[in-house]
């Protein structure tokens, strides 16, 4: 397990913010809760006012399979490109499914995403990442406040 | 103009919670973009899942006054207790525009707000605050990422 700081997150945001800035978004969507305080960065960072935030829940229904369901619904005017955010792609599946329900009625509108961490065996490769995660990570904002 | 690090903000956000504790919220609403990542450590230091965001414009017409239109809209199911955070509470035009919006329809909840920093000369004091605010404040957010 390894702590990760909010020295790392600076640097590594910082990095994140130079890769999305020539894909140039109009709005930021922030998956809650991992991506709040990274999506906060990215929008000042890019001069972006316009941001949203989805939240996920996963129901183990146990008769059926695991349903992911997602909160929050986005408004997308005037907006033509814009950057999903969460902390990491691990799984994938939270962030392939936010994916998949942006684009649903948007088609319209270009979603790419980026992540501080991938994992390789996740199911979905966002658009762009920093770091590649082999261990577990113990984020600052889930440590610092407990 | 103070800047304001990280290690200040974990110290008073920690206080924050303290207060906050006792109210036992069980939903967060984040004011974009100021709230964001006070939202995120407040959610993660009173294990809250359920984390909305709303976002805020001020337009300027020269015919008429100052208009600040408020985006975004939030679903309270099963919910009873909501505390509003915001970085400050400055003029306090946003946080009371939003606790007034918030509570158009929502009579059968209470909302609570709550900001690490208020101006005395605002016009709207949050339920719960950390420190006055004489000076600007140059947020870690707002500097760290440029």
């Amino acid at each position: 397990m390894k702590y990760y700081a909010y020295d790392d997150f600076a640097k590594d945001t910082n990095s994140l913010i130079k890769k999305v800035k020539e894909y140039n978004p109009d709005a930021i969507v922030g998956v809650a809760r991992g991506g709040l305080t990274l999506s906060h960065a990215v929008a000042e960072g890019l001069d972006i006012r316009v941001v949203q935030t989805l939240r996920t829940e996963l129901y183990d229904n146990t008769h059926k399979r695991e349903c992911l369901t997602i909160f929050g619904g986005c408004e997308f005017k005037d907006v033509k490109k814009v950057l999903v955010l969460d902390d990491i792609a691990d799984s994938g599946d939270t962030l392939k499914a936010v994916m998949e329900s942006l684009a649903c009625g948007n088609e319209e509108i270009e979603f790419k995403s980026a992540t501080l961490f991938y994992k390789k065996t996740s199911c979905y490769e966002p658009h762009f990442w920093i770091n590649e995660a082999n261990d577990w990570i113990d984020f600052f904002w889930e440590r610092d406040f407990k």
